[in-house]
């Protein structure tokens, strides 16, 4: 079983736990630095852990591609697997503690004025006070409640919100941190008494837009808006409208409709809106990265065994 | 029972509870934006809330002074009460939320290079990767377990440190959220193996330089350090060094041994410094407001009714 690993940022110990399970199963293991460089000898691989968007469109022979993101919209295109019947699973898992930091921390600079007290500081100027406002009795819901929305809900918990409202297709989740779970159906309901949306959704045809025009002006005026999921869930021209109107008090977004952000984007001029260029989830958070090693590994294991794998993707849901 | 209230951040609410409470008491309630504001007639009050400086200094007549910060270390010098036997309460218990979340996003804002990105996003610049720390499986050390330090090891648990320890003077505190709390004497045992150390103590004599450039360079390389308690604790200089020397990774400083921040202090050079100005633990956070008022009104039913006070501060230690 050939299996090829295309991964630049490994470091020593991932490559032994890579090489010890592929002992242990058997494989024939070839790591690459990109795709391009896979030797021709692995380019008919069963197994491709990594973005192999190449591969997958173009190999007949394989079986199962294991990305090591959690997102996987850009294989959800007709025509990205040259073998239909390819298996693909992503990386949910690994990155909840890393978004969830994130979300923690862009939520409570913009909520106690930090963004500014830094840009008076980068000036070398001691501020006055500003409006100060808290993770504790605020009302937040979070948009997606998957890996990464339940992990912010158990943190998020520990600072003592007055609501927590988890929001998913099915309304349907088993996280104890959060006070109820509703369906998406349910969402111009919450919106009105939400102080902190949190948005942690893949990009399907489904999420495309939820949070619309409409849908933010729902939201109370000095409410907040976290997105991390996937750019396209928001109406972005629409979010910098209520900004600099005043309306949300401030966003944080760290996902985008076009990624990098186009220099011309209002976006970059847009008030009360910290940019951050798709790093919540970063592989560059060592744990992240471990998490990411690990659960290949376990499921090469499954694989070999012809056991079910985990984290397989649905196609038709998109996630 | 004459009684001064000096705040000038009140909302009705708040002059409500007072007036409710001093009409339960049969205090006789003056409200007054300054100390130089107060009317003649309660010049000799029995009561003051607030930051009563003159006041104490000159007062025969006032018996009980409620400050309404955390620290009191600006009524420790000789003379600073007329009337010896003046009971001094602070409001230790109204900081712990704005702190805490203060600490946790600071720290994250440092170990995700979040400072770094924000610079390059005010800049219009869509920035690369950087290196990611994480609280997940991080050592940290919380120097000093008053109502601050606790409040934070509450939160800090929920993001899964691999060690979470309390220091603090007598060794002894209940708080079960620390894995185990030494004595101050035991501090040099654990500075090596700390990732992050918060710093939450009063200003007394014994706090006075306590991370001195000695323990600063017992601190592992990459170690990260956050004061929110009194600048009096650090050495300063040390601390830059080390910063800019590259040994410590960063560092958070809220507080300073001169507020506000000299123009001319290196510290506004000094590299991966975040510095805020006195800040953390503002009366502009609604909650802060809301305990501070509910703790004085608490407390002045215990005077009224001959019952111990709250917080009273121990002239000896300081605290």
């Amino acid at each position: 079983m050939k299996v090829v690993v295309i991964n630049n940022l490994l470091k020593e110990n991932h490559i032994i736990l890579l090489r010890e399970t592929a002992e242990q199963t058997g494989a024939d293991l070839c790591f690459a630095a990109s795709e391009a460089e896979i030797p021709e000898a692995y380019r008919d691989a069963e197994v491709l852990y990594g973005f192999g968007v190449n591969t997958a469109r173009t190999s007949q022979n394989l079986k199962w591609l294991s990305v090591p993101s959690a997102g996987v919209d850009f294989l959800m295109k007709p025509g990205a697997f040259a073998n239909e019947e390819c298996i693909l699973t992503n990386s949910s898992g690994a990155y909840g503690v890393a978004i969830t930091e994130h979300i923690i921390a862009v939520s409570l600079m913009m909520m106690r004025g930090l963004t500014g007290f830094y840009q008076e500081t980068l000036n070398g100027k001691w501020g006055a006070p500003r409006p100060q406002k808290s993770l504790k009795n605020s009302r937040i819901t979070v948009l997606g409640t998957g890996d990464i929305g339940c992990c912010f809900a158990r943190r998020a918990r520990a600072f003592e919100p007055a609501e927590l409202i988890g929001v998913c297709r099915s309304g349907q989740c088993e996280e104890a941190a959060f006070d109820r779970v509703e369906a998406i159906s349910a969402l111009e309901k919450v919106l009105p008494t939400t102080d902190l949306l949190v948005m942690s959704l893949p990009d399907t045809p489904e999420t495309v837009g939820i949070l619309s025009r409409e849908r933010i002006a729902m939201l109370p005026e000095g409410a907040y808006v976290v997105n991390v999921g996937r750019g396209s869930a928001i109406d972005e021209d629409a979010l910098a409208d209520s900004l600099d109107a005043g309306h949300l008090a401030g966003a944080a977004l760290d996902v985008f409709r076009t990624e990098p952000l186009p220099a011309d984007s209002r976006l970059w001029g847009t008030k009360n809106l910290l940019i951050t260029p798709h790093v919540a989830g970063g592989l560059t958070l060592p744990y992240t990265l471990d998490r990411n090693v690990e659960m290949f590994c376990e499921n090469l294991k499954n694989y070999a065994a012809g056991e079910p794998l985990l984290r397989v993707v649905d196609r038709i849901k998109g996630y």
